[in-house]
């Protein structure tokens, strides 16, 4: 940065000038203003591929076409996410957009949020440490990417107007910390706010979150834009801590500023503080050089692939149906593997480069299969036809690989499913092929978690989520074993949608959505309420094998270190993502039972061993506590479990954690008879007062009471009082 | 009432004499002061039978023993719930007790709730119909009720401490409304304030509880009571609107008062207040005369028997199995059938009159029975002696009654319970014997749902609850047809404790209880989130059929009129419970999916019809908007839904309701472009500012957004800001 704008260069602005700055131009621009040698910057849409439009028409100029989120967040891989950061951000700049609108960060709630598949995961850290990686790569391209939807912006319906009723602690503890995180390690050029109300407040009206939450206690440096039509009071809004109302109104924006400022409606202070966030914007987009000569479309397809590949999720394989062989006499189903489903639509849409279709990439591989398209993805009826000739040929493969999926008209941005399901026909086919062959491969296309009602009736199944373009390559690859699938699923695979938390309650009101579940959001609640699950949080096959040993688990000053080998046992190289979950078995508080804390992927070859380390700081096992208000950890015993999923533990460890403050162990009126009974350190008070022996004769099922009505048993009420003042002032 | 006290009566008495009215004089007494001519009264636990003791050791005079309230909950029967209170409070003024520590009227919020078998039910409009009915019963002889627990005590554990956080909607609909009801119709002498905090604040000292709501909303005239030991600070409970403190703590409770009044702490007016609700109390349960000689024990457990007989509940009934006949070999299993349970422990537990045991009863019947003890009720292993020997006499039986079971020692006042299994042994057994005999009938004695992992197994299952000292009668009256059941269920069954919502939250917490489901107790969850329950609320079969028609709904200017037929198509006489529940279709609010409004049980002869008529008051279809705060109603179309059960809906209808307000329909820069677009009376509008093309203009999925972004599709921000002005002020 040139730091060619500062405050003193604002000030010599006119109120019109600054108000054009806090208005955004047309769609995708920041105004210009030659006289006072501003630049435009320009912006778009793409946090999975690049989707520069004109306008909202929804055409945009070619670009390659990346993994949807809900696909690479499954990579548990910082860096090949910080490498697709990097991709894109170059997209960008080869197309002269400074400023890509992503990535998303929401977390998943429900299983029926429409804009799930543009998202992470469920879990807020996870969320937050690939959010991280994908946001320091884009910028280090010297493009600017806006954060978004801040925050709890996770449902579609209704979502300029629905009030997300939500507690505090949830907020700090589900829906904020990936948004902290990213402020806090990648220093983002944008936040978007989200167009929700929290809590019957509009987001972008929302002073708490923009500039309290936001800026004083995360110490954000950057611009606060609106998500696009989010401003409804655009002096409100500046007040609140918003900067730029995207897109502008164009005069119309413009003069509601010049009059707030006129009628004292709006400091100017404030103002010049938004414009100059803005100029700062601009001028950290515009100041480095790119090389347009080296940018290339095949390299980025290229990545694309390799994304995939390194994402993809390998649910069940049985009796090594996978990988398929050579020798195999292959049935490929599903008219998906034809006309594949590859992204997301909405904002996340991109006019892709080229795509590959998982049939053509395997009619040319050399390996035998032979295609039926088994349903069609237009309609949800059986088709006779299309049916027989699906069951002869499974009947007459060695192995089947069907592709299912859930059409794109199901699932994108502006409204939520109603349900998980698969199309009927699928799940009807998949049903009756199975029946004639055992060696069933079901491979997914989808943007989010649908029922199973076959998943005892088939031997194996890959979750390709939404590929990108390279879905053709990336798929093959996996199925025929080139690349051993090393992904996680970043969310729980629930039996039945009616297993969800959300489940009813989601999209049931117009105008709230009431966040009953709290801080039990996805693997959360299943473990809390013990609720089997299809495929849990952390989940995925490899083609080879993994040992855990030797876990250590060691606090220090200020955090905790833990440590553990693997090993690679069987016979093909393959990543594996070890994951490390805090149990904190000491709290009074309401909490989960375990919290994803860590994680870590590495490469092994057959029979090779790699040593993971890792810090857990005070973070790690802190709660918000809304007393405080602040992050509180509870001193005492927790236990470190390290997993291959969040229901796969492979070892564990207690460790003494002394980060935080000590239980409360004052005695009041309110302590229970049984603790004051029980706790050695009361005895001699007990004593010296005269009341051991009664408080001790106290019946078990009487103990329950507090030492407040411990007359009842005939303990006198004056001896208590000086019970509990003696023990309090020694 | 003599009307002897009155406030002249209560300024003449010293400030020391007030305060030992308003404190309990040790444990079952009130003051007694014979200078002023003031008698004691007295008190005692028992709202299932009479339980008086002199102190807390649990040993009380003989009594006839009730069925708990879980079991005449299940009769949907409020004549008999009003003639189980005439039977109660001449019980109680037998022995010299003037005030009877009941009904407890607390939801059965979560089935693992310690205290639920001495509660009604999970819905609050069912335990407020038989709340007013019990406790009219009671005060119709003269006795005085303590209705408890006041209010949302629905957990045991660390019930003094941990804090109820609750919404106020939930409170309002939920756990509030059956106090209300009794409020305003029974005139209850005393409420029982419970033990726990709400929202952090201590129900013995919350002012909006205890006066704001109880005394300034209701209306309500009677004494607050404090449950044994919930007041923390007397001061502070006076002050908040609580009378009398129970029990007392003798003249430390008397000093603090006086002190009190010394120091300015406590208004002298505030304690002659509460002084004079305890002398009004006095006045009103020593006030009738009783006749102490036509009192009978026999009469008492007659009753009992009939409270059971018209309460249990058969929930299965396969192949006829039931009745059994005087030619079937049966054979009864189960040590319950010897040693049945048939009360709960704590305050509940009466020292009874006599038992009849069903294996007694059975003997004596002149059935042909033979007996095995199948298992050792204090143990949870097998024993295989008593395995062999039920399953050769199954095998050589036309019928088996399994008597099955909650040991008490699972199921008390003072704790929680952690599972709803019945012990394993008895699970296994019942499996087994089920392949040795297809007519296999399960008996259950229980005080709160059982999960039924051979649900499938047996041909019948009869839930009997805890049935009081009658058990043995009532059971076999049932069992051989002498009775037919018409017991519904007041609560529903589901398949896990895990497809309950608050499963995995409950109890997790040694500080707070968060109600995260809010309204979604019971049935409202089970229908809204779609779970398979085992038995869904108010479902009980009989041995006779019944046919619903002619449903007709109409609405008047003050409520709506419900009729409709019910005859018996079968050939014995038998009582059906129709439930008419409630469905909003309108509101824009997260409501349940329906909700009981309204049930009436009726007798018929084989063959007869009788025409049930119902009117429902506008609260029948409110909902507690806290923008108000009060209760709102939705005008538009609702749906009469008349079942058998809550899941067997045999009639509906729909219903134009206008006993409230209208939806809101004034057009703000909120409103959705879809709404102004289709709305016809918005049209004029639309066409005299020149957007209507504009706006029809717009494409499907972006009339999604508010007008007020309408500007992103091309319409001028102007023009909607004047449409929005002409719209609102023609």
């Amino acid at each position: 940065m040139n730091n060619k704008f500062n405050l003193a260069f604002v000030q010599k602005l006119t109120v019109e000038e600054k108000a054009a700055l806090v208005t955004g131009r047309e769609f995708w621009f920041t105004a210009e203003n030659k006289d006072k040698n501003i630049p435009s910057i320009s912006m778009s849409d793409g946090p999975s591929g690049l989707s520069r439009q004109s306008d909202m028409s929804g055409n945009s100029a070619k670009a390659v076409g990346y993994p949807s989120s809900c696909l690479t967040a499954s990579s548990f891989d910082t860096k090949m996410l910080f490498n697709l950061g990097k991709h894109l951000g170059s997209a960008a700049r080869s197309q002269d957009v400074n400023l890509l609108l992503g990535p998303g960060i929401n977390i998943k709630r429900s299983p029926l949020g429409g804009r799930n598949f543009e998202f992470f995961s469920e879990d807020p850290y996870l969320t937050g440490e690939l959010g991280v990686a994908y946001v320091n790569g884009v910028q280090y391209e010297g493009t600017g990417v806006s954060v978004k939807h801040f925050a709890a912006n996770n449902r579609e319906n209704q979502r300029f107007t629905a009030s997300v009723n939500v507690d505090e602690r949830t907020l700090r503890e589900i829906y904020l910390p990936a948004f902290e995180k990213i402020v806090k390690n990648a220093n983002p050029a944008c936040i978007m706010c989200s167009y929700n109300p929290i809590n019957g407040k509009l987001n972008s009206q929302n002073y708490h979150l923009l500039t309290e939450i936001l800026r004083d206690e995360w110490g954000y440096k950057g611009v606060v834009m609106s998500d696009w039509g989010a401003v409804a009071d655009k002096i409100a809004s500046l007040n609140a801590g918003l900067d730029l109302e995207m897109p502008g109104k164009g005069q119309y924006s413009i003069k509601q500023v010049v009059d707030a400022v006129k009628d004292g409606s709006l400091e100017e202070s404030k103002l010049n503080s938004a414009a100059l966030q803005v100029l700062e914007l601009v001028d950290q987009v515009t100041s480095k050089t790119f090389d347009y000569d080296n940018f290339s479309m095949d390299n980025q397809h290229q990545f694309s692939e390799e994304a995939a590949e390194d994402s993809m999720i390998l649910l069940k394989n049985e009796h090594k149906t996978l990988p398929v062989k050579k020798s195999d006499n292959i049935a490929i189903i599903g008219q998906l593997a034809k006309t594949p489903r590859y992204q997301g639509g909405g904002s996340s849409h991109v006019n892709t480069y080229k795509v590959e279709t998982p049939l053509q990439i395997a009619e040319n591989s050399g390996y035998k299969v032979k295609y039926a398209d088994g349903y069609n993805i237009k309609e949800n009826g059986d088709n006779q036809d299309l049916t027989d000739q699906a069951t002869n040929l499974a009947k007459n493969s060695d192995k089947v690989i069907f592709f299912a999926g859930v059409p794109a008209s199901l699932e994108a941005e502006g409204f939520d499913k109603t349900n998980i399901s698969l199309p009927d026909n699928q799940n009807r086919l998949i049903k009756k092929l199975a029946q004639s062959n055992s060696n069933m491969v079901v491979v997914l296309q989808n943007g989010s978690p649908v029922e199973m009602p076959w998943i005892d009736d088939v031997s194996s199944i890959l979750e390709s989520y939404l590929a990108g373009e390279a879905v053709g390559s990336a798929t093959w690859n996996i199925l025929t074993g080139k690349v051993n699938p090393s992904g996680k699923l970043p969310e729980t695979f629930p039996i039945k949608l009616s297993n969800n938390p959300t489940a009813g309650t989601f999209d049931r009101s117009k105008s709230e959505e009431n966040y009953h579940e709290g801080i039990f959001v996805g693997y959360r609640f299943y473990d809390l309420a013990k609720v089997d699950v299809n495929y849990p949080f952390g989940h995925g096959l490899s083609y080879t094998t993994f040992k855990y040993s030797n876990l250590v688990v060691n606090d220090d000053t200020d955090h905790v270190d833990v440590d553990f080998d693997i090993i690679n046992t069987g016979d093909v190289v393959g990543k594996e993502v070890s994951q490390v979950y805090v149990q904190n078995k000491v709290s009074l508080a309401e909490l989960p039972l375990k919290e994803l804390k860590g994680f870590r992927k590495v490469e092994l070859q057959p029979n090779q061993t790699k040593h993971v380390s890792l810090k857990l700081d005070r973070r790690s096992f802190a709660w918000y506590d809304t007393k405080i208000p602040g992050w509180h950890v509870d001193n005492g015993t927790y236990t470190i479990l390290i997993g291959s999923s969040s229901r796969d533990i492979r070892l564990k460890e207690n460790v003494q954690v002394d980060l935080g403050s000590n239980l409360y162990k004052k005695v009041t009126p309110n302590t229970y008879i049984k603790e004051v009974v029980e706790r050695p350190d009361l005895q001699p008070a007990l004593e010296k007062v005269g009341i051991k022996d009664a408080m001790h004769k106290i019946r078990a099922d009487h103990q329950i009471f507090p030492i407040r009505g411990a007359n009842m048993f005939g303990v006198d009420p004056n001896k208590v009082d000086e019970f509990i003042r003696l023990v309090n002032h020694k």
